[in-house]
């Protein structure tokens, strides 16, 4: 067992949605270190599909980016909150879309060290559109794509968010599987 | 252009493997804001591929994730080397593995908002393997398994790691695409 005994840990930085902690720990030989950690709310990100196998993603301009991304809808589970009701919230407040069938594909971990930050990533089917176009209050535009079209984005790097690549491929693994 | 204004920034937290930054901005409306961004220094992750369409994964135990978890090599890229020798580094420090081919797969953000970190995803070809198996300095140990295995892996949330699920799904895609 390699595991390394963790001697204190205190917060070094507390911010909205992240907090930084620095631990101490010592290794199998006994040597002392000091790692920092960035601690991260769960998101969650949502993956809508039609029957026609049509995907739903929402393009905006990401200032942290500098440029107009197209992603996957997504948000932070919020407290008291379920990560699938999470799901749910942020597909309505997003895209006024709400889903009949809902199913959890993978529960993702951003990083194996430094970053900690789970990412929940639900397949939502059996969607009811808005019939007069929705708008939310934040500056999203909503694009429906065929999903072979956002799995060619992904594999072009057109979309490369993380949690939007994986749930795109894994959407089109599930439906040459037929488990879609 | 919805681009918002950046008035001020200033670093409140600075790691050995990531800032903090508090950036001050202002929106269309001129309403000012605060946002916090961690920012990691680029990253690179490597998928070397047998003829026969095995793929060199490692294990290890993740002491922030509480558990052995198994991966694709990864590591930091350092001061003053590019991407692909950062990648080529890794690999043979943590497998000891060489390889004539190198082909850069995907460019990955993170994350759109909050943590910024780059990805380097790359496929790496015609590998050399040690005869002597190789002895790392880190606790790693060296896996390898058909292709095939490593995405039911990630289907059934046995491979949970964001750069490994994107890597191991993008080759099975090109695989599928005879672009492998």
């Amino acid at each position: 067992m390699n595991q390394w005994k963790i001697a204190s840990q205190k917060l070094v930085f507390k911010g909205e949605l992240f907090d930084v902690k620095e631990i101490n720990f010592v290794d199998k030989s006994g040597k002392k270190k000091i790692h920092h950690v960035v601690e991260r709310d769960p998101i969650v990100s949502i993956f809508p599909l039609t029957d026609s196998y049509e995907i739903y993603l929402v393009s905006q301009y990401r200032y942290m980016l500098k440029r107009t991304t197209i992603e996957a809808v997504a948000g932070y589970v919020e407290k008291k909150e379920t990560s699938l009701s999470a799901a749910k919230r942020e597909l309505m407040e997003e895209t006024g879309i709400e889903a009949m069938q809902w199913e959890e594909i993978s529960r993702v971990e951003m990083a194996a060290s430094v970053f900690k930050g789970k990412m929940h990533l639900f397949l939502a089917k059996e969607l009811e559109i808005p019939v007069i176009p929705y708008e939310n209050e934040e500056e999203i535009t909503l694009v429906k794509i065929p999903l072979s079209d956002a799995v060619k984005k992904v594999m072009d790097g057109a979309i490369n968010h993380s949690a939007s690549m994986i749930g795109i491929l894994m959407l089109d693994m599930l439906r040459i599987q037929k488990k879609l």
